[in-house]
């Protein structure tokens, strides 16, 4: 049966999606994750489904009246394929967390910003996923979160390794900062190959729109810390920014220049982008996120009055296949999840 | 110098595309060509500059007064390369008739719908065409201005072979009747091979849009009589308006098909060249042919209800090189055609 919550989320705007964020031309979002684990309990993946259902006991409860509004309390173990999908298109959750066999769960602000996932890789995964850039924003709000839930449960650290963590590359700090960008003028320029090389260089990772493995589809880039040992979260976190700003300017000089020297070439490539989302029937998920992402850069050129941002970022998320199969306005061949996902496109994107 | 008749024709709608006619949602032009010579004297390609300037003299003098409204007389001798070729665009000469050194004319009425070119490869080359199809109407209109002329000038004529032409395959009636089909869904049904393999074993010729040697792009077939000899004008007219019935039934059947079976293929294929047309910045001659074509069939399935279908036929002619040179809103990238040709597209398909 499909969880009643989660039935809401697609038609929605994708909560951490919702509001305008610093320098949101080119950052999409920044994103904050801590792994913590309960002292003295065998990480997820060595439980027992009693074990996992313990834990999973304990951090809910503590978790209680953390946050102003109370968590939406979604057990994993009993959504069918498409609500958990819903779930991992809005990032708010990940595979990982689908292969417990019990004790899964997503505590989750209503406003999808702040997030607990209970026996994904680790006991506890805290998430925070704001607009735009806001890395030291996002760490504060989720840092609330773990210093309440530090009180109340007996989190295994260590003072030499720091935070113990199912997985070695965690330990330390156990944080991930990621910040998702868009990139499309130095992917059209071709200078991305060397700007992502430079950042590899700087203990830095690049990753696609869904992590790990994803492609560069959509000329979309998370680019986030690799090593968690050695420095402090706000050292990583200005590090980091620090990065992603170089990023933003190359990425601003690409924009003027190609609009300075190739204006028409950029015009035609982005103005056959819109007409294609626009005016499609049947349309990829692949076509549509690099249409949308040259319709995002037209955007932000001032080129259509009636797209805002926003919308481009919302339909980054919702053209992907269990938000169309589970919302869509009716698809006119039924099942055929392309055709839906054009019906869905040239509706958002109407002239009002 | 360039011809201020001409001057005014590139921003104005094609005189023969401007109505409507019957059948004009398969049927774009129907056109009736006569051939003519003065007797006792060369063809056009064996006289000397004088005997080409003394027929045309004949010519016109004979024509003047024979139509409601005068004459524009075009020493085509005179014009320059781009006037020249913005009458060839819009069908009111062909290229033999820039061959001659001297006593080129192309007399027009201002509506463009009936003209006489002189010393084509023939004397007299009386043209009549109309919107839709009309050849019957586009006959009786051409034959009052030939029986003036029958009148007033000394024909070259055979009791035997008929008119006597300058090529032979014109003895006889020296009458080529000819409609401008457009036959999209028979094309995307892939049938258009068979049926042009019909036409041909019906003793008719089928072309492209420009005539001999051009191709079918656009979707554009001109078909016509082959031959001139044995049958009488109106048999010609009666035989050719069968076959073009015949025709315009299989393309409707073809189009009814695709919707009924194909309907979001078909959606598609026309939203995406609109929406190509719409808002690219760089259009190839091709291209916009092309993707023209299929906004003319969406026009017709209601697809389109700012798009009229006589915007589109105009663009047909429009979009050609000669048009866009002279006329233009400025290209953005000066000089550049296909920077131009986007422009003209783009505007006049605005939603009002």
């Amino acid at each position: 049966m499909s969880n009643p919550l989660i039935a809401e989320l697609p038609a929605q705007p994708v909560g951490w999606l919702a509001d305008s964020g610093p320098d949101e031309d080119i950052a999409i979002s920044s994103r904050i994750r801590l792994a913590r684990n309960l002292a003295g309990r065998p990480f997820p993946v060595h439980a027992t489904d009693e074990e996992l259902s313990a834990v999973a006991d304990r951090v809910i409860t503590a978790a209680a009246g953390i946050t102003e509004k109370p968590w939406w309390r979604i057990d994993i173990c009993e959504l069918d394929g498409t609500d958990r999908m819903i779930l991992f298109e809005r990032r708010l959750v990940s595979r990982e967390l689908f292969k417990r066999p019990a004790g899964a769960h997503l505590l989750m602000e209503p406003d999808e910003q702040t997030g607990i996932m209970v026996n994904e890789e680790d006991h506890i995964r805290l998430q925070s996923l704001l607009p735009g850039l806001q890395l030291a924003e996002a760490y504060e709000k989720i840092d609330r979160v773990d210093c309440v839930l530090a009180e109340k449960l007996d989190i295994a650290y260590d003072d030499k390794l720091g935070f113990l963590t199912s997985c070695p590359t965690n330990l330390g700090t156990a944080m991930r900062a990621s910040v998702m960008l868009h990139l499309p003028a130095l992917v059209l320029e071709n200078r991305i190959a060397g700007a992502v090389q430079g950042i590899g260089q700087l203990g830095l990772t690049v990753r696609g729109i869904f992590g790990e493995g994803s492609d560069n589809r959509g000329n979309l880039f998370q680019i986030s810390n690799q090593s968690t040992l050695g420095e402090s979260e706000p050292e990583i976190i200005d590090r980091l920014g620090r990065v992603i700003a170089k990023l933003i300017d190359h990425e601003k000089n690409a924009r003027r220049r190609l609009l300075d020297s190739r204006m028409n070439f950029l015009l035609d490539k982005i103005g056959r982008a819109y007409g294609c989302l626009r005016n499609a029937y049947i349309l990829s998920a692949g076509e549509a996120l690099n249409a949308l992402s040259l319709l995002r850069l037209g955007v932000d050129l001032k080129m259509f009055d009636h797209v805002s941002i926003h919308t481009v970022n919302n339909l980054f998320v919702r053209i992907n296949p269990a938000h169309l199969s589970k919302l869509g306005p009716p698809a006119t061949d039924p099942g055929n999840i392309d055709a839906a996902r054009a019906t869905l496109v040239r509706t958002m994107l109407r002239e009002k």
